[in-house]
């Protein structure tokens, strides 16, 4: 049936009962394709019926539909023309793993970033009234969503505009893994609680003995049954200003149908809260939804994870590293902001329950409540994802730097993150810190340097302190290359007998220097190579000695050029030159946002490589 | 009986009934203060008697009193031991306006942004369990706070960690003008509609007619009662898993030393909710509290702003403008977060009132929004001041930016803003906006050039567009310094017979060089005067004029200079040298949070002024 479905006006032909089947047809091609690219599996296996009916009610794309986060979109993407590219999924050029305004007319908005649907789908039924046009504007939110700021701003300013807008809540329970905070204990007990039903049955029991009704208990028996409402789960969102509709059960297609036509036409913020499976449909998914969250290529039959490394991730180095800091220091307390299991953080939660939080989608609050732990004299470690920092980018400036509080920020996935695209790559981190006072920035070389600069940043009071480091395997040079950190200082990972090129990296791009070596060392080419660690304060008393020490400059950093180490460094030696200008390069990101696709092909594409790196330095000897 | 209150502890050894009268000496001091210095008078009028109540019922400073925003604690600055340098307020290198850590043990975490301090507060709970400390800790945030999403976050992981925390509203239907927002709206209806004490009467007569009381009955009887706190205006702060009390009448002081006695020992999240009176106790305050907010110098006894000056603001231009600019595109609407009047947006609201939009203290949200209503045809104007633009910075990159939609960004208080000092200082925008891809950055010279370069914005499509413009009075230079706006491109301001020197400046900068002008052109000296108006793109091809012309360089501008125009224009000299390297001196602020004080003063401080371009000019022909 799936291979009649081209667009949802195919879906409008078929018979409800049909739709049960179509939607076992889209769950195994979504298994299928997942299992070999990768992807969000749970969440999109959570949500075929959901997104089967609301292209059966509503008359998409004139009719918006604007998904949360979007890693729940792979059915949509399916039945909206892309049935067949879907196996391109998540690679380069391919199928996007999120809604992408480029790639069909049914992506409505851009997402990857939680909880910005219901302020879009805000702004999108606004500018319908102002351009007096009719369609419906639905914004699907997960329950994760409810722990996010933006969420109640937006909720909050559509109580008061009172515009036409349908929020569904597509509640799983889970936002990445549990879903965390007093909203959704509140839904749970409210959801488990006394319901309208049961009340009013214990109502109709009570008065029932009542031998006559008089006026005023007729009078209150109406104020009850008005305040029954206030046993719904919907009643926080009827405190915004929205009516709700649910709980409805999001596995019964029928109905999701029948509610979604109820509310179809009419007027005002309407909430439907719909309960969802995560997972749904395959048992190894549904038995463990959090590991299928995100997930590697899987073999179907087993659930078990294909080409599983036997390198340790960066995560699962900081994860380690944290414990062992945790245990010599009992002032210190790490933080996640819904990424306990992606950051590394789960084990250390389960040995110091009390000393790791898992503050929600809730990046700004992560950040300011660091700053009060800090500034009670604790030590915190907040462990966000690079690119979801930019979240509490004010907190950091505002609270944190200003106050020089001794936060550390473990920046996790910076530089390429690959398959996850444009959404999620790491690539501004460097440059928005750098341009903040009172921040240390710094960059491990590799999975020692990770635990050593954790720990170094802990046992000092040197203020907020970023460590950041890539996404995936991490590596490890050996102990000939460790050396003690000093504050500030680059170290030279190889020392150059001759003044013709000197290599400056950090993180990742430290690979590719160590990796070209080798080749430059069998053509009697033999640069200097210095770790540049500290990325501010940056080290200006040896970047001195290489201004007047060598003939070509390289540096090689895995950020956009705008802002970033390179951009200071090359500002440094124009105006500190004294007459000397070395021949600099600079191999960095460009000023732009970097597509999905393998993470070492987009490197190589982005001349981020040990290829490029030898090329450019035969360019320069050869001039 | 102000003179004999050096602490918190001399508070203790009064009557509870002299807190009244110290309370309208406090606000005395307070009026003449603010009517010499300016200030946030208001805020800090209605929270007097919340303020000694606090002190007088917990052990400041063991006791840590976070207060949100801040701008509301001359009162407590007052009682806290700094009665007699209260005379400095928000003067340079005297007492801030907002509360400091530096400056007093009392201060415990600096402020000046809204939102943060339950954030704040909840880490300074769990730092005082895991220490076992036993201090109490009481945020006190403003209504607001409540159009927030930090504070949503807050609550909601405050209420799932449990922690012993009071939160106390101080409510007075104000945010910096009026609340914003379903929740307001909300509260506004709990607190005038049916009571838990009207409604217990209505039950008790119902019962009444009731001739038994059968068992059923009496079971529901109970659960009725359970059932009237959902009539509270506590309900919502109840369901993010706080203990609510109030609403207390806040002037009363005896019901507010009660209710926090009350609470005081309570374990778990208790929320106070207390009702306050923005501008107490001053007639001209009360009868208009939002121009009471923030204000200059005024006359005590009539109410009169002192130093009116006859040049219009910028923010008055940029109001006036964007009048025009809806009066003649239908497409055009306006966002503000919470800063209408700030922002100049307050005629353009009556005017346009469904086309001009309030988000309340909701930048996230207010950004976010603008993207919806930029997807679906409409030009929306965001105006948000430049340090509060830091709050968005996720949304202008991942919904706005990446989407490369149509949204101008309105950037007003860019630059120094002088006696609010470090929280407040637009001094970060062009760094953080330069590495952001698809943004375009923009700076006016004049008045002329932000109402020429919104019309240039909004008639175009360039997808993000930043203007940014400094707090206070504009400037012009007149017509034979008005040109063409063209995409990209600098405006020549004086041309140079000769090749020594030139200027690139912007915004601000501007009037420093050309009052800089005619003093160097007495002396024989006439430079090159650049309006470098496009910050982003620049304009490479005069620059690489420049470079190849001029001897020297100088870059002057009003912002940090870690990852500036300056940087990136010094980059780009050294990268596309051809061995041509004229000399490069870059005028810019330091990396590092600029305090409060006098602008012009600060400036100068800076070397942001025409005498030190003067000087700086003088030294490099001298060489």
């Amino acid at each position: 049936m799936i291979e009649t479905i081209n667009s949802p006006s195919d879906l409008k032909k078929l018979k409800l009962k049909d739709l049960s089947n179509l939607a076992n047809e889209i769950r195994q091609l979504i298994i299928e394709t997942v299992s070999k690219n990768g992807g969000h599996l749970a969440s999109s296996l959570g949500a075929v019926e959901l997104t089967l009916a609301l292209h059966y009610v509503f008359n998409t794309p004139k009719d918006k539909i604007v998904w949360d986060v979007g890693h729940q979109t792979y059915a949509h993407k399916i039945i909206t023309g892309r049935r067949d590219q879907f196996k391109t999924l998540r690679t380069y050029g391919g199928i996007s793993g999120f809604p992408k305004i480029t790639e069909s007319e049914y992506d409505t908005f851009n997402v990857g970033h939680a909880s910005t649907a219901i302020s879009a789908a805000l702004g999108m039924t606004t500018a319908k009234d102002l351009l007096n046009t009719k369609e419906k504007i639905i914004a699907v939110i997960g329950d994760g969503a409810l722990t996010s700021g933006i969420t109640f701003e937006a909720l909050n300013n559509s109580g008061e505009l009172d515009k036409d807008l349908i929020v569904v809540l597509n509640d799983n329970k889970m936002s990445i893994s549990k879903s965390l905070g007093a909203i959704s204990t509140y839904l749970t007990k409210r959801l488990t609680g006394p319901t309208y039903n049961t009340l009013r049955k214990e109502i109709e029991k009570a008065i029932k003995g009542f031998p006559v009704l008089n006026e005023p208990a007729l009078k209150l028996a109406k104020k009850i049954e008005e305040s029954f409402k206030f046993f719904s789960p919907g009643l926080l969102f009827e405190e915004f200003g929205f009516k709700y509709f649910g709980p409805v059960d999001g596995e019964n297609i029928e109905d999701l149908v029948t509610i979604f036509e109820n509310v179809k036409n009419l007027r005002g913020p309407i909430f439907v809260h719909i309960l969802t499976k995560k997972g749904k449909g395959y048992k190894y998914a549904e038995e463990n939804p959090s590991k299928f969250h995100g997930i590697g290529p899987f073999d179907i039959s087993t659930g078990q994870i294909l080409e599983k490394s036997a390198t340790q991730s960066y995560s699962s180095v900081f994860g380690e590293s944290v414990i062992n800091i945790m245990q010599d220091n009992p002032k210190v307390v790490a933080i996640s902001a819904a990424m306990l299991i992606g950051t590394g953080l789960e084990k250390a939660k389960n040995i110091f329950p009390d000393r790791v939080f898992d503050v929600g989608i809730a990046e700004q609050h992560a950040v300011t409540f660091a700053g009060g732990l800090a500034i009670s004299g604790m030590k915190p470690i907040v462990a966000i994802y690079s690119t979801f920092l930019q979240r509490s980018y004010d907190q950091i400036i505002h609270d944190i730097a200003l106050q020089k509080l001794n936060v550390v920020f473990a920046i996790d996935r910076a530089g390429i993150v690959g398959d996850d695209g444009e959404t999620h790559q790491g690539i501004f981190d460097v440059s928005y810190l750098n341009l903040v006072p009172n921040m240390i920035i710094t960059a491990p070389k590799d999975a020692t340097e990770l635990d050593a600069l954790l720990k170094f940043a802990i046992n000092g009071n040197f203020g907020p302190f970023a460590i950041r480091y890539p996404r995936g395997e991490s590596v490890n040079f050996g102990d000939e290359f460790i050396d003690t950190i000093e504050f500030g200082k680059w170290q030279v990972l190889n020392a150059s007998d001759a003044n013709d090129i000197c290599i400056i990296a950090y993180g990742n791009c430290i690979k590719y220097a160590m990796q070209a070596l080798e080749e430059l060392k069998s053509n009697g080419i033999n640069p200097h190579i210095i770790n540049a660690r500290f990325i501010k304060p940056f080290d200006t008393k040896m970047f001195s000695d290489i201004l007047n020490t060598f003939n070509n400059i390289i540096i090689m950093e895995e950020n956009t050029y705008i802002g970033s180490l390179g951009q200071t460094l090359i500002y440094h030696a124009y105006l500190n030159s004294n007459g000397k200008y070395p021949k600099i390069k600079h191999i960095a990101l460009p000023d732009a946002f970097i597509e999905q696709g393998d993470s070492e092909f987009l490197r190589h594409k982005y001349f981020l490589s040990k290829d490029n790196l030898i090329e450019t330095i035969y360019n320069l000897l050869k001039k």
